[in-house]
């Protein structure tokens, strides 16, 4: 297993003046990700729970995993019992070209969850303490400042976080732990991120029957798109006491 | 061509209580590079500056690009002299197993600059501006706060600023730009980016014969190795006046 993390020698420029310092850094290496032997995806990654990774960007592809191995360093080997081509669905269904509403329309023949009726309410009060918890445990391992976190939540209680210098694989890694733990789909559960919230995290959280994505920065235009279409509820600028709601507000309760 | 943002009714809750807005989105959506017909890349974007972004991409992935045409929209072909299978180098080069020194390999074969003797002198007091500078012209035509940004400067000036809710897209974007008036190599010139240097923002700047890339944030372990490879000046936390020289520190001029 490679480290998370490496020292190295740097020149810090500050107003008190030029210092020479050891300073750590965030690790990144390429994964190769592969099913049956054959190589589907490379990734540039954070060393560590690389077999959540792979578990996890399988299933949010649409894969039915089946065994696992990490094989060597670097390489992740999984046995599947299905494995749809998600690149082949996003183009056969596009008849209008290729456009937000394909990509939609392929999101929801993949997934085999449907989070629309997840009732899992949300208190708006504990919402507001997820950033902050999500930093608090990253703080713990934490030393680069360059890394995206993602949380798994339920009622309020941190249950998965994990670092990458990838905002994708963050939550891959979370996902593949909850699938290692046969934990899918995720109701009731809350997925907190670092950034923004891009078309591909609300589809992983799709992918994975999570009904609540919160980001801390902005969502986009065609995440806003496929979160209402699913009936996720959709969560962006979550600072503070403040946040906005894209989608499925529903599940917020009244604030008192 | 898309529009680069989307208007959307949004519930946003303050501590002075809840309201419903119309607020602005940054579009995402799918975009098609095809390479004499055959689509090679699917890449989340947002749309604007197409023929750009198809341009920068595949010239860092090695390609040497003849002519291009949007052929509808979200689609662009490009005609080209001579197409590297960039993963293929990637694997074949790998004597040791996929590992981040393959991966810098195969950028240093791939690459027809060297930006090694690009003497390029930056002034100290000229960098520390450049993310305002960036920020500055942001605010001139972004409104939603959800957009990575790249910026090309020489001497001090902006040549170019491109935005993207994908940061390899608005480098892409801007190398794209230098593509189509046949200013590469890019000697002389400093890549500002609003996020982190990853090992692809270098590579990508190395392709293009950018001598220096300076990030807002962290850079990860490979970036800092690859740029020490290459002779590419690293810069990271550039912040206010403060900064990290991670690499190749020749080209900055002392400081008063």
């Amino acid at each position: 297993m490679g480290q998370s993390t490496s020292r190295r020698r740097v020149t810090k420029v500050r107003e008190a003046g030029v210092s020479e310092r050891v300073d750590t850094l965030a690790v990144e290496e390429p994964l190769e990700i592969r099913v049956d032997g054959r190589a589907v995806s490379v990734t540039m990654r954070t060393p560590g729970d690389d077999l959540d990774l792979a578990l996890g960007f399988l299933t949010t592809e649409g894969a039915e995993v089946a065994t696992a191995s990490a094989c060597a360093d670097n390489v992740v080997d999984v046995t599947v019992h299905a494995m749809p081509d998600l690149q082949r669905n996003f183009y056969t269904s596009s008849s209008c070209g290729l456009c937000g509403k394909a990509s939609i329309d392929a999101v929801r023949t993949a997934s085999r969850y449907d989070v629309g009726p997840d009732s899992a309410p949300v208190d708006p009060e504990v919402l507001v303490t997820l950033p902050e918890q999500l930093r608090n445990a990253q703080r713990a391992f934490a030393k680069t400042g360059g890394l995206h976190a993602a949380g798994l939540f339920r009622d309020g209680e941190l249950l998965c976080l994990r670092e990458d210098v990838g905002r994708h694989n963050a939550v891959d890694k979370v996902i593949g732990w909850a699938v290692q733990r046969d934990m899918l789909p995720l109701t009731g559960t809350v997925l907190q991120v670092s950034g923004r919230a891009s078309f591909e995290l609300v589809q992983k959280a799709l992918m994975a029957g999570i009904p609540v994505l919160a980001a801390v920065s902005a969502p986009s235009s065609l995440a806003v798109e496929l979160a209402e279409e699913a009936g996720l509820t959709l969560i962006g600028f979550l600072r503070g006491t403040s946040y906005n709601i894209y989608t499925a507000p529903h599940r917020l309760k009244p604030l008192d």
